[in-house]
């Protein structure tokens, strides 16, 4: 079964300015894929306890195992480490070029470890890798920061870069990439992690091309493939991610006043993309080789924003800083996602931090005392806009914001937890388990925290099919039966396209397992069956699983907050709906094989590949 | 409305060796009635923010309303303050003789402050108040202290007691009543509060009347409403509540091996009253003035534990040191039982302790290096007699359990907190929420945490009615739906019993808010309604909900543990259940008038008399 096929990752220690080659072998590749899959192996083995921004805690850059070839929308990279945020296993995804790049520069992944002296990036081409000296570039946005890289090293360079916010160790802080494109890997602070290293940024040029093993098979399929992509895609094609907000909102899933209220229709209708596109769009982007084409860039030439040019906020910016702070003033979100961008902040754990201190402030928790005079009304522009800079300065009340809600809550005392809404941590993605039940189960087992990117469920009770799943029928949104299983399987499922470097969109088109294996095949040459691509997928949920169960989570961290568990909401399409997370569980544990405390069990462990992982069990008592 | 009837307090500070009088006008008596609602009232005017083992932490024992009169079942004394344990609000309910004999020496309740610099013990009598030298007291068992303190002050002395338990501060020690009766203020760790004000013993001879507003009147009810109570609590006047534990087993109720599994039968058999009070009853007792007659005085004169001579075990304590521990051998239950009650320790979080420790071992979390050698298998009888000598000791592995489950679970760390089943620290009673759900609500819920007195739901499930309640049928005890509103009916009118110093078993024989208005009608001659009645306990359950508000309790802390929330009983009755909390709390804080973060409103507060707890609101901040 092993071919030829490895992977090479470039190795860097910051402390001692050394750069190595690693040669990862085929069988290691196959188990494992790329991405956070690889990552994850890497970081399961190679554990330092030690707190995350710490130069000991490694940060890994890993594109996926198609990543830079021809298969459609293998743009991925994902950023993986220990979470600063959470404590725990951290992976944030991102698309753009430069994954590509770098694989077309001749490696699969980048392992930093250390800490430089003093600010450095690293410049990657076919040629060398070498350290330089960032002082100039040090304090600058991450638009700045990668004009400033490419006008000194060309314009075909990609460019990964933190802003003052990484810098600063925010501990919400995001990498960003592709500079005005404003491609992010916004979640779990691993911004902070590259600041802590003294690394403003990796800029990549490749010129190679990325090895595939039969590629005219490869273009054979995907002639008929990439059609059907793009033809079942086409509603993100035309507003990308900014289009959902009304059918969202439609579908009672759309946060509203820190997850308080159940309708916001004119609301919705103001701030979603179709509303707001026409008048600002500058030009449709894509991500590499994607033909589905999301990405919207806008330019504001009037109002009080005028200036703005970037990326049109995605759903989840416009969910963030629009319906759950209750503004529905379109331009203020376009402000706050540029300054997001510009700072280098995760737009979703900022935005909740808003809404969060918004609620702190109307329940009399905070005062104009603690935020330096600045009245945080609900939608309030001013407010808005100022935390977030104070966020991306770590200054004024916002620094405190800046931790996450849950470590601020813990600083703010008395009852301030309950209007956080986390899981392990991380603030929830904007999309209602009390809308999609079986999110519930989802956001309270993911691995990172409350990611909605991890099983997806809403779509597929939004009626979207993934072949050999087996959900015929979309299942009843709001009911409590067989939820964990659904989130089961689309967590297993999702779990195949980070490794990959596949865009999740693909689900949207119906790209299954199947068609996955095929790819992989024509890639590779390795003889992969549609069912490895399932197995490979939960043997990666159960091994980030492992690693946080060394860090002690189980059971007892696979929670709603109470008010996603206890508080229905009041009106819309899931009112009154709050799903039943105790029971979800139950069943979820059983189809994972792991115990009634949520660890993994040994024979499941056996049956995965991951007996090695064995030693972190008796940590958790099992 | 207000009549000339007032409350008399003995005040005590132990640090001066001062005693006083203390009045309580009728106006406030009618208010809060006595028992924990006077307790309560008192106690959260007078909050002192102190550990509740500092001097300064009072420390109060109160009749109820009605104690010491000839209302049947009117026995009963609570024991307040705030609990060593769990932090917040506690309460421990105790029948026996000592409360009527305060109430006839002229007292309505004991407010204890400071601590002695040496061991004390209190006498009370008609004439006088004393503070007795206890240094040859201190050291000795509670039957020993009562013993003596009777050998020296006269036989009709009626001691109240810790063991060495509570003089070690055993955060788990019972305050013992009555001796070798057995009865127990168990709940909470009180024992150790009045270890830690140096008092060993309260000491009470009475030799007046309890005044009665219309005894004619009074006599003529009761002569009609003795019989029918004496009639319809007959099985417990058999055998107790030891006679319950089949009963309980076949609804799918009982704890089985720390609450893992569903069915238990031939062990509920071999351990339940039924089984073993014909073999080793000495005699039958009865609380004062007590129609009911539940208690039950063995002695055993052969096998292993000859010797013992004492009350036999409650359902409660079989259960706990039975079949939560997987131990089938009764004697075993009654010797364990016979330390708990000598040494001053509570049954309830003892064998909770035993059954965690158990499982601890089982799962490697805790091993013989931990235990000194001492194996802790299932049902080990060794096991389970030495942890809980441990435990009254404080020495060894026991005094890790004797700091209660969940802080033992903190300081042995890793995932130890997934086998402590608590709510708020205090270790749940032995009626499982997944057999009756309107138990989880209740549970979730009650301010001195898993209580299973303060609603005791599963009997309406089991087809006990309550007069003037509404339920005309028994409701299906594993549906999800309107529990909430059990959980908030059945507490209010639970909290009636209390503050009057009624034993909740008049429940059993159907007594409702009616016939205790006609009561305390006779007795006070206050003209209360049955509505007044209900208000009084919802006022009750309102002030504690406040007094735990102040502690910074909200919504975050009324949770099941996640044993009982996501892991089914895997056989009997109760097989699959598992209790959707999220939903019944959303129904109930609507139905108690809390704000969705479990906060009451300031409009209840208002309506039930009690604005004046209003400024511990901003710390919730609302």
């Amino acid at each position: 079964m092993a071919s030829g096929w490895w992977g090479k990752l470039l190795e860097v220690d910051l402390t001692r300015r050394a750069t190595w080659e690693r040669e990862i072998p085929a069988e290691e590749m196959q188990k494992f894929a790329g991405g956070s899959g690889l990552a994850a192996s890497i970081l399961f083995r190679e554990f330092v306890d030690c707190n995350p921004l710490d130069p000991e805690n490694p940060l890994i850059f890993m594109p996926g195992l198609l990543t830079g070839t021809v298969v459609p929308s293998a743009s991925r990279t994902t950023v993986c480490s220990r979470s600063p945020l959470t404590g725990i296993w951290d992976e944030s995804n991102v698309g753009g070029y430069w994954g590509a790049e770098l694989k077309s520069a001749g490696w699969d992944g980048i392992i930093i470890r250390g800490a430089a002296e003093k600010p450095v990036y690293l410049f990657i081409s076919d040629e060398s890798v070498s350290i330089k000296d960032a002082s100039t570039l040090w304090g600058k946005d991450t638009f700045e920061t990668e004009e400033a890289i490419r006008a000194e090293a060309g314009s075909k360079v990609k460019v990964a870069a933190i802003g003052p916010a990484g810098e600063r160790r925010v501990l919400i802080s995001s990498i960003m990439f592709d500079g005005r494109l404003g491609r992010a890997a916004g979640r779990g602070g691993l911004g902070a992690v590259m600041g802590a290293k003294n690394l403003k940024a990796i800029a990549v040029k490749g010129t190679g091309r990325v090895p595939v093993h039969d590629l005219q098979a490869l273009r054979a399929m995907l002639k008929q493939e990439i059609p059907v992509i793009r033809e079942k895609a086409a509603g993100m094609t035309q507003f990308g991610t900014a289009g959902g907000v009304q059918a969202v909102e439609a579908w009672g899933d759309l946060p509203i006043k820190n997850w308080t209220l159940g309708s916001w229709e004119e609301g919705a209708k103001k701030t979603t993309g179709q509303t707001w596109l026409p008048k600002a769009l500058d030009s449709h982007h894509t991500c590499y080789g994607c033909p589905i084409r999301c990405s919207k860039l806008i330019r504001l030439d009037s109002g009080p924003y005028a200036g703005i040019y970037g990326h049109f906020p995605e759903y989840e910016t416009l969910a963030g800083f629009g319906a759950n702070c209750l503004n529905d003033d379109a331009e203020v979100i376009m402000a706050a996602n540029d300054l997001c961008n510009r700072y280098g902040l995760d737009t979703i754990s900022t935005s909740a931090g808003v809404a969060f201190a918004m609620e702190l402030y109307e329940k009399g928790l905070v005062t104009k005392e603690d935020t330096g005079g600045l009245e945080l009304q609900w939608g309030d522009a001013e407010a808005i806009l100022t935390l977030t800079r104070q966020m991306g300065e770590k200054e004024g009340f916002g620094a405190l914001l800046g931790e996450g809600t849950r470590n601020a809550a813990r600083k703010i005392g008395r009852n301030a937890i309950e209007y956080s809404v986390h899981v392990k941590g991380l603030e929830f993605a904007f999309h209602d388990p009390r809308a999609f039940t079986s999110m519930a189960a989802n956001y309270a087992t993911e691995n990172r925290g409350a990611c909605h990117l991890g099983a997806l469920t809403y779509f597929l009770g939004r009626g979207i099919k993934v072949p050999d799943l087996g959900y015929a029928e979309p299942p009843d949104v709001l009911s409590n039966e067989g939820k964990g299983k659904i989130a089961y399987d689309m967590q297993n499922y999702m779990s195949i396209f980070n490794p990959m470097g596949l865009c999740k969109f693909l689900f949207l088109a119906s790209v299954g397992p199947t068609q996955i294996a095929g790819w992989v095949r024509a890639v590779t040459g390795w003889e992969v069956t549609p069912d490895d691509m399932m197995t490979l997928g939960e043997r990666l949920f159960n091994l980030k699983r492992m690693y946080n169960v060394r860090l002690g989570i189980s059971r007892k961290d696979d929670k709603l907050p109470p008010r996603l568990m206890s508080h229905a909401r009041p009106s819309g399409k899931s009112a009154g709906s709050l799903p039943h997370i105790g029971k979800m569980l139950d069943e979820y544990y059983k189809l994972r094989g792991w115990s009634e405390e949520g660890i993994p069990k040994r024979e499941t462990l056996k049956r995965l590949g991951l007996e090695w992982t064995e030693p972190a069990l008796p940590l958790a008592g099992l």
